[in-house]
């Protein structure tokens, strides 16, 4: 048997292979687009390039458009290329020569790039908030266990006491430090390329500021070459904080996975967050935690992929660079994901108090006793070599 | 508006997460795990687990399942956790009590070995395939422009005459090399994991050398903790093979876009191959060539990919490998696209032979100028030396 | 000929695998270890764990190993397994039981740590002045040659007419969105992690803040977990900030190979950035833009590497952390040499405008030719088409 | 203070920035040049282009700076751009005219190339020596403890009855197969790029089967595009075979970490490969095999890194692959030490019978209870839920 699609004709198949995932993709992409066009179509009667006419027509049309979307009523054809050409083209079909006018000013380079943009930012935005859920949780969960005493491992071997609020608190602390990287994303991405057409700007009066305004961007991203220049770059700073945020989950997980374990129980993972096995009827696995684990492994891969695709190259737009939306949407994707799966794993997390005490055994106090011989004037390094020393007596 | 599925309830969040893309990935693989069923289910006809008249039973719905699937009429159910699932409970409510039996002497873990396994055999053949069918199209390119004179570039520069068959047979040498890393893969990947259960074996008499004849395997994969450890591990040594083909296509891609420029106007892309601008009427664009370039940074970090998800794991299955099934199964239908794609440009190009011979200036030929010096007993360093120095003199 | 080293003793051979390059890399860290150990020791005497004599001792011994140090005449011995040791050693040696008492209150992980952080402020704040300075070069670069013509490329085809100006203006302003990047590594840095020990604390009354006045550290990174935690991490946000500014300089470098073609030769390369070749007289290479280009590859992956290899592990210190030593510095030296070189680059940099301008062909301007139909009241896209068809009339 | 090089003078940073680590690298690939040198002469004197007397005197002149070398009396100056032109210039130093002529009819591209495919090769068996050697150790260690029964674990939980010989076997099976992909690289790095001049083949009557035979290649590498394609590319076929040899010690040493720990006890790790901590007197920790597991991540980034400096570049010669010598070279070094240290912890490690016996608890022998079950005629997957609900009544 064949899956390789030997009947696909050959025309069809170069074009899949120009369009890729593009079809799947840009549907997440049809409001922001849709809400550029109306701050272009907007900008284009302001500077009398439509009539207000023109401009109620098209803008009717967009919000039309859009609730279509909305209903899900409005999808792409396997002949459209992209979202834009889908929706220029039902734009020309309901509005005739009005339509044909609506991609005056601009480039398809910069109006995927606006696009791309406007679905980053609101990405963001909810990750952020996705984010600071999971840290409300976290954080409270460190206060609960404040004091629950737990062993503190380093190279996988007891070290010194340390808690398991320490723990949770030590997320905490990461994930904040994380939101610093999101804020920043955030600064970057908010700057407007709208007008920056192919690439080298536009030979038209356009009214930069005023879609930037409409659109609620920061500033104007002025250089059009820079314009195109940011795509896939700043697609990577967006994956860069998402990518920290995956690897502290994966921290995380990777503890819970090994200290759930029922040799140490210091955690009891919730029944609904484990699966059996298809062969032994004993099994209660960590799948999501695992499956946490696991993703960072895909988001570190997707944004090394962005800025490796572009490298080497010179400016100017490349169709390569199609290539950068795949990982980028992805990556927010599965990174909002995981962080509502670390929220559920947090709120139904449970400590065991006993099984933790239990394993809070004297090795762990080593160092203390080394300072006690301190406080009576042992230096330290001394102190540390008596302790050595009386150990290895004692046995252990 | 937000895209970010507030409205999907919670325990479908975490159960869509844990089934990934399976659901869309496996639809692919069930004619192999049915191929693997019934091999599994013959044998335990010959051990004497399954009655031969449960054996029939077995394979009959199996063939049907398979049928059936072949005219698009099985699929998965959103509440089906992967293809294995899916077949089981077909089996079971098909046949009931003898349906349940045959999961006796398997794991989920090796039945997804064994169907990726021979998925993976069964793409690297027709990827194989269509590598030779390149090979022979860029060989015959070759062949008919052995003779046409190209100049021959280092640091992006003219260096010494070059043809465009030099060219040509440069990539279907380094293609002929790639083929013996799909070898080389396909002979790892020839190893029946079926009958290793879980990764510790199955406590039944099983006879692992009968499904490995039945099911076209060189020989048994013994150890079952190495079954389970070669998962990702053999994906990436195909992804490599795959990584390699690509960068070759890249690199004769990159040729193709900088030669093809109006600049130099060595290679004419056919009509077919090429899209014009939305903005820029004039534009004749190499986005075909583009794409094949683009899609070898997404191989590249596929690979990467598959061994970092187990990298720092302890062995045995752990829930993260099942993110190796996309990277693995995306490769293989990337690398496939690819090479169907790298034939069609090879068939369609077209040489400018005027434009080739107008670009062979002299510099290209200083180096044979320095050799005529040694051919008259001039030391080839000093020979060097007065051709660079005369070169300086003439201008350039 | 074998050059495997069969005649290094066995012992040696496993000491120096756990040494690595740390004998090397740790040279740079003394003045950092000596700066932190400084302000370690005052807090010692401040807390009354050290005599204000014992700490006058300490810090009078440290300065002066600074001083060797600075001269050249301190270093570390094969046997020392880093530059701690040693220095631990060289007090000890002259101090006896005071140099004994040093190691109080800290651990080798958090001395490490506070070393490593200092190290990499001082080095990004080297790396923003040389940033800034490349920056300036460029901006005068842009200004010089704002008015000079040039074609605008997309897809490598001409598109729209562009200058020199807004080019070199599109790196300065990538450039300037990467000191935002900087910037944000430097916050995050800009925490200290000494008195956090082994990840667990001290328990001893440590004066935290003490110490982070005297480091010039913004504030305490208070959860010793998280300090561990942040090892590699941080240093993978630093790295992320360089690898953007490398991938600036890459882009800039392929089109300054590209576009100083004699085939283009719209920029002159100075000599004393090109080579010649061994063989061929005639040539001028570009290999230092070569370099600036690839560099960015050995970049993107020590930041990939980073993360890696923390990832999938518990929390706590594991000696796996210590290879994130190498990436950090590595990255951190070249990428301050490639900003030094990129100056000179734009320094010494030519524009031939007449070969820019020569350049300037008709077809760069078909959109400019469309948009004079738009302002006569044909909708853009059948003025679109209507050049379309008259360019291929005219031949082209 | 500063560490940056301020005082550097320009014109040595430029220059510094070219050679970047060549100095140090080439030192290796010194004797490799000097056996390609010897075979380039004794064939320029065959086909004529030297005279037999200078031939002897070109090979004299180069087996006397072998010795040299060999009693570590050969080095570069820092004025060497490699070990190329070091070597070229003692020729020419020592005999005048003679040592001018050896350049004759090779670039520096080729000899290069045959400089490092000789070293790879010559790597390539030591590296296979040490996997043998250790397969050999673990092979010896799989059947010392073939009986000793162990928990198998999936996803961290036990599973079922597994054996520590069972475990050490999958290792070998593993490295066994790693084998295949070296003898592969072996394969596809043995042809003599030596002729191909700079990429575009020597106008000159050249005999490269003699130097093929001389130098003990399996077959000329014909096309010299392509010789130069394979540079990076047939390193990063090592490299991925390294790579694959670094995963398996990674899981290996990562079962060792986790089993070795106090509180499962299954293996004891031999002092030797332990250090002690810097603070906790009581510590034992396996940093050996923690770096033996990190180590793998450098080699996954130079592999990847490999391939990525070529990318998106078009044929022949760039300086960017110059860099490419590194990742090859420092990927084989660690590859070579990491093969050495994992035959020393096989070596040495002991593993606790006792308490390998006491973790052997009866949730493992779940699957062979259902499967007592399916002997007495219950299909299987009734019994399994059988034998789940009376292990739920058990408690558990």
């Amino acid at each position: 048997m064949r899956l390789w699609g030997d009947d696909v004709e050959v025309d069809a198949r170069i074009r899949d292979f120009t369009v890729g995932d593009d079809r799947i993709l840009d549907h997440d992409l049809i409001p922001y687009d849709c809400r550029a066009s109306i701050a272009h179509a907007n900008m284009l009667g302001k500077v009398g390039i439509l009539t207000s006419g023109e401009v109620r027509k098209v803008v009717a049309a967009l919000k039309a458009l859009l609730k279509k979307w909305e209903a899900g009523e409005f999808g792409m054809r396997p002949d459209h290329e992209d979202c834009h050409t889908a929706i220029e083209e039902y734009l020309t079909g309901k509005l005739g020569d009005v339509g044909k006018k609506i991609h005056t000013g601009r480039s398809r380079n910069d109006q995927v790039l606006v696009a791309l943009r406007l679905y980053g930012l609101d990405a963001l935005e909810s990750i952020d908030d996705e984010l600071q859920a999971l840290l409300d949780v976290v954080r409270r969960f460190a206060g609960r266990h404040s004091k629950v005493a737990m062993p503190g491992y380093t190279h996988t071997r007891k070290a010194m006491p340390s808690s398991v609020g320490m723990w949770a608190g030590a997320i905490a602390d990461a994930l904040e430090d994380d939101r610093v990287l999101l804020a920043t994303a955030r600064n970057l991405l908010d700057q407007n390329p709208l007008g920056s057409g192919a690439g080298y700007g536009i030979p038209l009066p356009l009214d930069r500021e005023m879609t930037t305004r409409e659109l609620g961007f920061a500033k104007v991203q002025d250089n059009p070459i820079y314009c195109q220049h940011s795509r896939g770059k700043l697609e990577a700073v967006v994956l860069h904080a998402l990518v920290h945020v995956l690897y502290d989950l994966n921290r995380a997980a990777s503890d819970l996975v090994l200290f759930s374990m029922p040799e140490f129980g210091f955690f009891t993972l919730p029944e609904e967050l484990c699966t059996g096995s298809s062969i032994m009827p004993q099994k209660k696995n960590p799948d999501v935690l695992e499956l946490l684990r696991g993703r960072f492994h895909e988001l570190l891969s997707l944004e090394q992929r962005l800025l490796s695709i572009g490298a080497n190259l010179v400016h100017g737009y490349h169709r390569d660079m199609q290539l950068t939306k795949e990982p980028f949407m992805r990556g927010i994707a599965v990174a909002y994901d995981c962080l509502y799966v670390a929220r559920s794993v947090f709120e139904k997390l449970e400590v065991d108090r006993e099984r933790c005490k239990a394993a809070m055994s004297s090795e762990l106090y080593a160092t203390e006793e080394a300072y006690k011989l301190v406080a009576q004037g042992v230096p330290f390094r001394d102190a540390y070599l008596q302790v050595k020393k009386s150990l290895k007596k004692r046995g252990s």
